[in-house]
């Protein structure tokens, strides 16, 4: 019969997560109740955000719990059902967590059609953070066209999708990365029309060769300096949708040199995260799949298949910049 | 034949303004055109803004210049006219600089009406203050009946006008102020519900005492750490209106080590100033004289009768909180 492996939380992390903060646990899989189906989990998102579950800390989800399993976005394949909805052999994604099988009712369950992407693509530019992309753009950043729209973190799963969409509705866009690869790829593959490496240039003296008439909507990432660096050049009445803090570590301090720009333009600076927008994201996937069968919407997954142990040193990737395009693990049947 | 006196920058000032940041110069008033009219000030409104005004900076208005007049809100009688809408013994405000006379052409002059409120009232919770506390609260915070709502500097010219506005529309409010005798005054006086010495207590610990079911809005006149104390208080989707940084001296970066709550709780945190709202202004100061008269809306002025090259002086006070209420000057005729 087979078993269910859990990646739990061993301890929290002070600094990097490293293998030491979880352990592995085997248990056996329940009998299905009616309303029910048995998931197989066969790939799983690898999240920033990830970083701030595990912390002790009131946020938009509870904390990880001490032993418990720890929180992560899955697809999967049904290998039994008593759910009316759901047949064996459906593809499946939701908040299934690390493991190896999960038991759902369904809930916030959506499933995956692999003739319109690939499943990873679902945990990418389907998923939560096209979504996030989508709702954060689109509701907080609110571009018209010919706005100038800058997004940090622009090769990543979000800013990659935030990018391609401005583009879309006719907005200058420029991204920020950390490689001239990255550069590269931004612009030649998915038409964004500049790309600025803050590894090799400041960004502020890039910005102000870039955006002599100033940006509309900055979509930020990452915080910290980028965020700083970028808040003189906000237009007036600038949107700020705040999506992440990458360049952040957990329990560093923000320190923003150039905060009162925020008065002085009359910025807005908005938080928020993809569920804050559940009601509404049939809408919003729909969307991204038309773009996506239309060829204005570009999807990258950079796909590690390994065991659910090595989770660590795949997120670690993810702070270091050394994805390309939405990180996925790939559990290994080996 | 009468001389006008200006005070002028001589310097720009590094750290507290001084006496030495400033000259007096003596000019002639040249003979009135067609359209304008002559003004001599009685009262100059001293605002936490100036102190930004005469830094090198980019900003919602040009920085003053070297030698340039210093630029202040004014209350003054009119001497001369040649302006039909304008009569000679009116007494009418605008931004009419720190000098004894000023002409106008009536541009973005308002008349003052001496019987609806004395005349420092109209550069306070009639002026600039009362029409940004008006705005800000109202555009921004977007406050219910019911809610929490939260504001710093709360005995002062804007911060005074905030609680009061949104104790009319039915919120329960709490003030932080920097004595206990600002305490007393905004509970007993003004009618809030709750007081906060920063001073005496952690406002955070004061905040989990009064506010346990969070804050809708925060109203943010001074940054700094009273805003970071408050954001893990702020409730799912609160609105921050960011008026001033009252707590930052020029230079100085915003540190926040809670700039993480921005995203968990989704909140919005936005800059404003004034003049977004020029269209609308007549409207704010009709609803606020409406309130004054009919009680629901207390002002109190702190007016200093005194000479015009005693400026960095009165401001100071501002910034040490030993004002009481809007700070006024008066010029003085000796």
């Amino acid at each position: 019969m087979a078993i269910n492996q859990q990646l739990c939380l061993q301890r929290r992390p002070s600094g990097e997560v490293c293998k030491e903060d979880f352990f592995l646990r085997e248990t056996d899989i329940p009998d299905l109740e009616d309303g029910q189906f048995l998931v197989r989990n066969e790939y799983i998102s690898i999240d920033p955000a990830m970083r701030g579950w595990i912390q002790d800390q009131e946020s938009y989800f509870p904390p990880v719990q001490l032993g418990e399993p720890m929180r992560g976005l899955t697809v999967g394949r049904i290998e039994a059902s008593r759910h009316p909805s759901y047949s064996v052999g459906d593809l499946a994604t939701g908040m299934l967590n690390m493991q190896t099988y999960a038991i759902s009712d369904g809930f916030q369950i959506r499933k995956v059609d692999p003739d319109i992407a690939p499943p990873p693509a679902w945990l990418g530019g389907l998923g939560m953070p096209g979504i996030t992309a989508y709702f954060g753009l689109l509701d907080i950043g609110r571009p018209m066209k010919g706005d100038t729209v800058v997004v940090s973190a622009a090769s990543g799963a979000v800013g990659s999708i935030v990018g391609q969409i401005a583009k879309n509705l006719g907005c200058r866009v420029i991204g920020i990365v950390g490689s001239d690869k990255k550069s590269k790829y931004i612009v030649e593959e998915l038409g964004f029309d500049a790309a600025i490496n803050y590894k090799s240039e400041p960004i502020g003296l890039a910005l102000s060769d870039l955006c002599p008439e100033k940006i509309d909507v900055y979509f930020d990432n990452v915080a910290g300096k980028a965020l700083d660096s970028i808040l003189p050049f906000m237009k007036k009445f600038g949107r700020i949708p705040l999506c992440g803090m990458i360049s952040i570590k957990p329990g560093e301090p923000a320190r923003l040199d150039n905060f009162f720009a925020l008065i002085s333009n009359s910025i807005r600076l908005q938080g928020f995260v993809m569920s804050d927008y559940v009601p509404k994201i049939k809408m919003a996937v729909d969307e991204l799949k038309a773009w996506h069968q239309s060829g204005q919407l570009i999807f990258k997954e950079d796909v590690r298949t390994t065991h659910l142990e090595n989770f660590p040193e795949v997120i670690n990737d993810l702070f270091s910049g050394k994805n390309e395009g939405k990180l996925v693990m790939k559990l290994s049947n080996d």
